[in-house]
């Protein structure tokens, strides 16, 4: 079993993880909004996966990882800054495992406090990748708990990608089908996830990745075509994609994503500004960047059918005013 | 026609209104946070009018009205802190007639630009109702405008109940009918629509209003059975709520209306802060008034069906740092 984590997932595996997860979580609606559309020149579809359980799509991936865990595994543990480590802390509360999170120091306090709530015990480390994995393996070391990896795994990117089913099903329901959608990418589980649903299921689709200017590790690697580990600690306060790009998520994204697009951190609060003003949902700023993407490349998306993923919704609210002041409001 | 302005509406004319306005508005989702109902103890249901057309349930009334409007008249005024401004300069644009609202010099940027936006003239006044009538008075006289009140009048008040007969219908589709209808108020258009409403649909339903400790003229009122108009300019955050209580409103209020409670500007942002981290639901302070009532009162609504109407979702985003440092966060 262990050595299926080792694979590259296929779109089979997503096919498989919505039937494993249907019950546990929720089918979020897709909305729109006449405003955005009209400032992006393009037909906008907005995924809610801030509406998700624990607040955000990652609740998908480690319900999948669950499913599949051996039956005498009675502890999981994972590294995560947040969503991933509030998933799984929930999700091993819902099938009564215990639970460690190894969570960066710079994580929000509002992740750390919903990582608590489930009952989850919490290792704090450093900021970078290489601190969450030596913190991790050392928890592992001492409790032989189960790995539940954030991004870099099979039945992760799989469980991410049905996210994309559900998307495309619901723009169908609509009576289109969506010419892009676009998906934020940190450690890239989603958006490895939702390539593959697309080659499977609507190979039309275009696949676009959008992350932040000052974390463009996954840009790097998929236009030189070289998988690129990011050595610095990466500077933007999309929180949820500071991590480098995985191995088998690189694998998945180069056979199966057009390009990947950077934005500035100014167009990510002017985003996440404008989908509180018009579209009155509280997302975080991960979740704004596939709408700052749109905005600031918006000659590749103009007057097209464009499906955007509102990755999380969860953000230390005393934060608000740091992020907006440090932007002209208008 | 004038004149059915000065009548008390009945229940009928909520219905009426429902065929009125029926094309013009959305019929907004009704939510409920599994978190919420155990940190209340109560079953809540939460009726989305912060994402109905303009952001407010204020768009029901104007809709109501301006249907019923003389067709030689060309132009529509009113007086407002906001919501009601918006919707009314909204709904004047889409029939083509001109529109001015006066508005008070504490009325949210966010909620004048929305005025503007719609094309309507603002007149700025000072903070009291009767500023607001004085500076509204001499804009009739100058111009010859048909005057849409903000909440004393019987087409707003019928308008405004149109929300509760949705609410009761989605209930009724859960398979249950609310114990207690929450709504907050200010003027009492809709806390009056309300309460026609359910006494026309569903009686047994107990309606209850809510208001700030800061603006508690209809408590006042309805516990006296004498009608207070207050004369203090009113102290609270919640910026929809500073009207007094109208004559209409009165009149229907203290036949259908069980109790009034009051919330602390504690409980208002608190409830505001809850809204944001377990709805994901960007809602304006009035809007969390019914929440607070729920958590301060929370005797009188343990272990029952309690649905409430989240007002509004129009704030000025840069006051949310004000908000919660007034405040300590968990």
């Amino acid at each position: 079993m262990q050595n299926d984590r080792n694979d590259v997932p296929r779109s089979a595996d997503v096919f498989t993880a919505a039937q494993h997860i249907a019950s546990y979580i929720h089918r979020t609606p897709l909305i729109s909004s006449r405003l955005l559309n009209t400032l992006s020149g393009a037909n906008l579809w907005f995924k809610c996966e801030h509406l998700q359980k624990v607040g955000a799509f990652k609740a998908r991936g480690v319900c999948n990882a669950l499913a599949q865990v051996p039956s005498e595994v009675t502890m999981v543990a994972t590294h995560s800054s947040g969503n991933h480590g509030a998933a799984l802390a929930w999700a091993a509360a819902e099938r009564g495992l215990a639970c460690t999170v190894v969570m960066p120091e710079t994580a929000p306090q509002v992740k750390r406090a919903a990582v608590a709530a489930y009952g989850a015990e919490i290792v704090i480390c450093g900021p970078s990748q290489a601190d969450r994995e030596r913190a991790l393996e050392s928890v592992v070391a001492q409790t032989g708990a189960h790995v539940v990896p954030p991004f870099d795994d099979r039945r992760i990117i799989a469980g991410q990608g049905t996210v994309a089913l559900e998307t495309i099903q619901q723009c169908r329901e609509r009576g289109f089908t969506p010419d892009v959608l676009v998906a934020p990418v940190g450690g890239g589980g989603l958006l490895a996830g939702v390539g593959l649903a697309v080659a499977a299921l609507a190979p039309d689709i275009t696949v676009m990745g959008a992350e932040p200017a000052g974390a463009d590790d996954a840009q790097r690697s998929l236009r030189g075509g070289v998988h690129i580990t990011a050595p610095q600690v990466p500077d933007t306060i999309a929180d949820g994609l500071r991590t480098s790009l995985g191995r088998r998520n690189y694998a998945v994204i180069r056979r199966t994503v057009r390009d990947i697009v950077t934005v500035t951190e100014h167009g990510i609060v002017e985003a996440m500004r404008m989908l509180w003003m018009y579209t009155k949902q509280l997302v975080e700023p991960s979740a704004a960047v596939g709408l700052a993407a749109v905005l600031e490349h918006s000659a590749r998306f103009r007057n097209k059918n464009v499906a955007l993923i509102l990755t999380g919704g969860n953000m230390d609210l005393d934060r608000v005013a740091d992020l907006f002041s440090r932007e002209e409001l208008s």
